[in-house]
């Protein structure tokens, strides 16, 4: 590409520390939906794909990988055949009629505790990148620093409303001990809501004692703090470990994340509403074992959801099936009256290019309109999840603010003055002066930061840069003004020493195992 | 940005040549939406916007700065005081009642004639851009040349339903003759619907009679063939130009888009629901003297659509007030019973980074989700309009053919057979070879071209091009394969022969103009 220079005066180091203190990093509050939802189905097509998925459980069945969830189904009452597990559909209804509907989700800095369900909504960064594309856009393995970085970022971005957990694998640490030190990077450098590993029931154990020393000890029995994921082996499999960790977190009144893990095509049918149908009856299954572990336990409807190319078998991300099926899963929970989790701004590109672009910004929209209550990878997901792009990372957030935005839908409350300045200025005339514009304009119209709407002449002086070294620089410049939340000395002590004693438990395994 | 190399095999023109004969070349049929419309005001709240737009209608007035018009408006029993017409509510409705809701829009091939109002809905690519950036991603002005390659790539790429007209200026022929060329590039190098110049009521005439030779005599005069824009000077201002050009559209009975021009905040007051009061208002006179003009005349309410930074002034493109104003706007013109048009996939990158796609992609699904039936601009449009981009035009397409997927809703035909496929495979399994899946994986899931979604490996393998290199290959390629629709010799020298009579008789101006 190129275009005729009219200047090379580029934005210097210097330029950019003046703009430093201009930077507002106040969380948002958690998002309260106004604008209507996306709703394809008819109560009946809700009901159909209720009864396919009931049918599923009750005849096709699913398969528990692990010994104690099939004695834990023995007792309660379900009919188990080896691994499989046959449900009831009155006894899958009973069961999650005991997951509560809403609840807060309490942060380390109580400011930042959100609600949680119904139409709120919370954005969380992508995690469980191997590679990531750090502040010069170079494709590596990250660190635990590297990791850090993410976390800062995660605390200074207003739409990001959690700090996650594994955002980035850190590979410079043992893999055995890595959950100890991806938690307490969580818990130091932000105090919003984070994440808990589920890499095994003993790891998520640990978690659950850290967020002891974090909250106080039994805080966290009566108040949610941190999310755990499971993963679901489409089709209708859940494993031993995935069903360890859910126990760790469900004991100790901790969210899981029920997700069906969706191909759509090579673990799925291949077409949308047997695709959900099939989704559902794994999410149920899993929703009802949380409360089969603890009754009244928070649990949330999870999936990842992608499609796959029949030329290709690669996972697919922005395509219009992925926004239907988030469209009718957003039904299905609300049918059930359990809170739900997708997955935000994915996609497959190799770069920040276009199409990573397209890909995300479909993706946010569907899952807007479709009314997530926990949206997961809603910053830096690229390159199908194998990297964490730090320079996507800053943009999707400000495109999490901007459909922030959008969904809290129109304000009224000054309808009646502004029609006044219609009649004020006239045909022919301007606003730009008027009283209620210079009272307004702050508020009235999103003027995205990263996107550089000057014209070609301007954007040249300031050195032709896309939006990708934008980004950075302003990462860049947020790093540099990040601020630690500082942790109680007391605390950051007891979790230094918790990680001290539990590393020398923990053998290191292969030193540095490179592998995930 | 950089990841290790693998292997650096590129894709060359040998292997291009292999795909030519894989495109898909062939119109989708206007878009029939299924999908459920985002419609964020209640009846109280669109009755309200009503309200307010008839108050300004009859007590601020509009300027209709034509003597003409002014006095049509006085023969209708307006009230007319200078420039200034002042429009009763019950006036306004009257007229408007006639306009058709939905009407069929006649190509040249007429396969290619697509049903308009309602649920339907059709794809026109950009227009008006005095740059592109070409096969070569060079920004320049553009020739005659170009803007046929435009109109070729239209032709083949099924989402659009369109050619347009002037994607491109085409600077290296005369502004003044200009037009001429333009509309026989549209007519010639494509047999699908297009649009007419109206940048004069003169020219606008050349354009009733170039339809009349294309279409024989008289056919137009019951048939809408081609599409005329004409822009309002919001705030509540026509110009002569576009009044006269309006009357030379509507008299011979082909479609006038009635388009305020809102840059928010700027032209209207800074608010969401101010501004859509002040737009409709602006639309609905506009609408009701193309009724004054012919009595059932087909006419389109419209609008160009941003909002302005209040930093620099700038136009912004994918905010969260545009989708918001989209919905509303669609609610208007439904409580009218009008077809409405806007405008898609607008954005103000420089380049086709990612800022570009995701101003397009949230713009995209805006339109699809406020269910307008003229979606213009569909493709190509970059720097705030200032240029159209090559690699664009051809991932925005594929991105409105995704969006097209997505607003025809769910597919429910093969929902009892793809069940028990489930049963079939059971837990564990997986669908890649179930006859279901056979049958069903290539219209199952949206394939999307110009996303990559292989491995990094793979990625590289093939050479490291990001986007845009992609879509200019394939824009090379798709021109590679181009068939001309042939004109009927005869109807091809009657235009010719026109188009040589008015140039005789049209001044060049000074020569060539670059200016526009």
């Amino acid at each position: 590409m190129s275009v005729e220079a009219v200047g090379t005066v580029r934005r210097g180091r210097g330029a950019r520390k003046a703009n430093r203190v201009a930077f507002d990093t106040t969380m948002l509050p958690a998002l309260h939906r106004k604008l209507p939802l996306t709703e394809p189905m008819t109560p009946e097509q809700v009901e159909k794909i209720d009864a396919a998925s009931m049918h599923i459980l009750e005849n096709v069945g699913v398969q528990f990988r692990d010994e104690i969830a099939l004695a834990d189904w023995k007792k309660a009452g379900a009919k188990v055949e080896g691994e499989m597990v046959y449900l009831d559909r009155h006894h899958v209804r009973e069961l999650i009629a005991t997951i509560p509907e809403t609840f807060t989700y309490h942060a380390r800095d109580p400011g930042k505790s959100l609600p949680f369900g119904r139409d709120h909504g919370m954005f969380i960064p992508m995690t469980g990148a191997p590679y990531l594309r750090d502040l010069e856009d170079e494709r590596r393995n990250p660190t635990l620093d590297d990791l850090a970085m993410f976390h800062k970022l995660a605390h200074m971005l207003p739409a990001m409303h959690s700090s996650a957990h594994h955002i980035v694998e850190p590979y410079d640490h043992p893999i055995s001990q890595r959950h100890l030190r991806i938690t307490y990077s969580s818990m130091k450098h932000s105090d919003k809501t984070f994440m808990g590993m589920t890499t095994s029931p003993k790891n998520a154990e640990d978690v659950m004692d850290m967020c002891d020393i974090l909250f106080g000890a039994d805080f966290i029995d009566t108040h949610p703090v941190v999310t755990g994921n499971c993963n679901g082996n489409s089709p209708l499999v859940w494993d031993e470990t995935m069903l360890g960790a859910m126990r760790a977190f469900c004991r100790r009144n901790q969210p899981v994340l029920c997700s069906p893990f969706v191909l759509g095509g090579a673990n799925t049918p291949a077409s949308v509403a047997p695709t959900v149908a099939q989704l559902n009856a794994e999410a149920l299954s899993a929703l009802a074992y949380t409360q089969v572990i603890r009754k009244g336990a928070p649990a949330i409807y999870g999936h990842y959801l992608s499609t796959v190319s029949m030329k290709s078998g690669a996972p697919m991300a922005g395509t219009p099936e992925i926004s239907l099926m988030n469209f009718m899963i957003g039904q299905m929970a609300r049918y059930y009256g359990v809170p739900w989790r997708t997955s935000n701004t994915l996609g497959g590109a190799k770069t920040f290019d276009a199409q990573a672009g397209y890909e995300s910004a479909m993706t946010l929209n569907a899952v807007l309109m479709a009314g997530a209550n926990y949206m997961w990878h809603s910053a830096g997901w690229n390159e199908a999840g194998m990297h964490c792009s730090t320079a996507k990372f800053i943009v999707d957030a400000e495109m999490c603010a901007m459909g922030y935005r959008m969904a809290e839908g129109v304000r009224w409350d000054d309808f009646d003055e502004a029609l006044a300045a219609v009649a004020d200025i006239g045909p022919g005339g301007h606003y730009l002066g008027h009283p209620h514009t210079l009272e307004n304009f702050q508020r009235a119209f999103f003027m995205p930061e990263m996107f550089d709407n000057n014209s070609i002449e301007q954007w040249m002086a300031e050195g032709s840069v896309e939006i990708t070294g934008r980004a950075l620089n302003r990462a860049k410049d947020l790093l540099a003004a990040y601020e630690e939340p500082k942790l109680d000395e007391g605390v950051d002590e007891a979790l230094r020493d918790y990680i001290a004693r539990r590393e020398r438990e923990i053998p290191a395994a292969d030193a540095l195992n490179q592998e995930y």
